[in-house]
């Protein structure tokens, strides 16, 4: 039985990962195909601990090297226990965020060394490599009010705390989206940029061409 | 200012390592040396709270690659947090386990390659290497009945539960014991073997004179 498909969704706050995951998901479903929709950091009993850790912003700032170190605790876990059955299986996974996260958050973002990443990523990842990720670029400013509006809702009680990295200042999420549009150009066979200004039906029919054109031609 | 010294004490379950620890602070300390006391997992406020998550085993075992990274994770903030500034201020750090441990516990007990916790190792501690290694020897019935009987304590009370480590077969505490063997084998100039099965005091009077002759020789 042929492997399922891996696609990863990512971007800065805001914009629209989970919405766009779960609409993908459904489509996908709708044709027939088994879906596993996760996320990171998380996707697993333990990695979800390691999150809980990781978002609970009680502690000052870690060292960059430390959280790498963590959330690839928890991509490992994760990768073992979900991901990696799953495709072997032949199911699809899509995951909110995934390796190009600790890439633009801890290494272009955050200051630690792109070798260091590589290094991690070689070790935990290895050939398991997305087959399509589609990155959702936003001008942060749009993206951290559109958050902002997320957690505090439509009335005026707010819902949720912004986690330690929505509270980072604008050069930090400006440097994300740098480092991901960088990731992009980098590897363009892997990576696909979608405009996420839009509304989300138009974001959603774009990133359906893209899983038709690159994963779907040539299926039965 | 010279730079401090840096002790690990290393050894399966029940071999006495926080005692002689705490022995050789002490003596020290009446020699007027300034001393941080510390231990792994942990040694710094995230990394106690990694700590908790990595011993609480109220999860099915994990990847052992998993575990390396989440030891690694709270190293690397133990590292950067207590043990570098200590040292570089001068002090002497002794610390109850380090990254020996996970070589054997992960790698040569786990079944994690060698070669990912060498590389593990190379990222977190570099040249950051203790001084001297203390390798607490003890066949491991002896130091399983040990730790069980600290546990239960005097009266017929159990006070503490077995961590998921201590309920692991003898076989993966006999591996353990080799694997400690072999480091100590094949780094000599940084580690010392010393017989775990005797008195505390005796085991104390063997840790300082291995002290005396490695690190205080030669200073006034």
């Amino acid at each position: 039985m042929a492997s399922g498909k891996f696609i990863t969704f990512e971007g800065g706050e805001g914009s629209g990962k989970s919405t766009q995951a779960k609409l993908l998901a459904d489509r996908l479903r709708a044709k027939g195909i088994d879906v596993v929709l996760t996320r990171e950091p998380g996707g697993s009993p333990f990695a979800e601990q390691i999150r809980e850790l990781l978002l609970s912003g009680n502690l000052a700032p870690h060292p960059p090297l430390a959280e790498a170190l963590l959330f690839y605790a928890a991509r490992a876990d994760h990768m073992a226990t979900t991901i990696r059955p799953a495709l072997a299986a032949g199911r699809w996974v899509i995951c909110d965020r995934f390796s190009d996260s600790t890439r633009v958050y801890q290494g272009g973002a955050g200051g630690l060394g792109a070798d260091v990443l590589a290094e991690l990523e070689r070790l935990v990842v290895g050939a398991g490599q997305p087959h399509l990720t589609l990155i959702l670029d936003l001008a942060p400013a749009l993206g951290l009010a559109r958050a902002e509006a997320r957690r505090t809702g439509p009335g005026d009680v707010a819902c949720a705390e912004a986690d330690p990295y929505e509270r980072r200042d604008l050069a930090f999420h400006e440097r994300l989206r740098a480092g991901y549009l960088a990731i992009a150009g980098a590897e363009p066979a892997r990576c696909a940029v979608v405009d996420a200004a839009e509304a989300a039906d138009a974001i959603a029919a774009r990133v359906w061409s893209l899983v038709e054109s690159r994963l779907l031609a040539g299926r039965p």
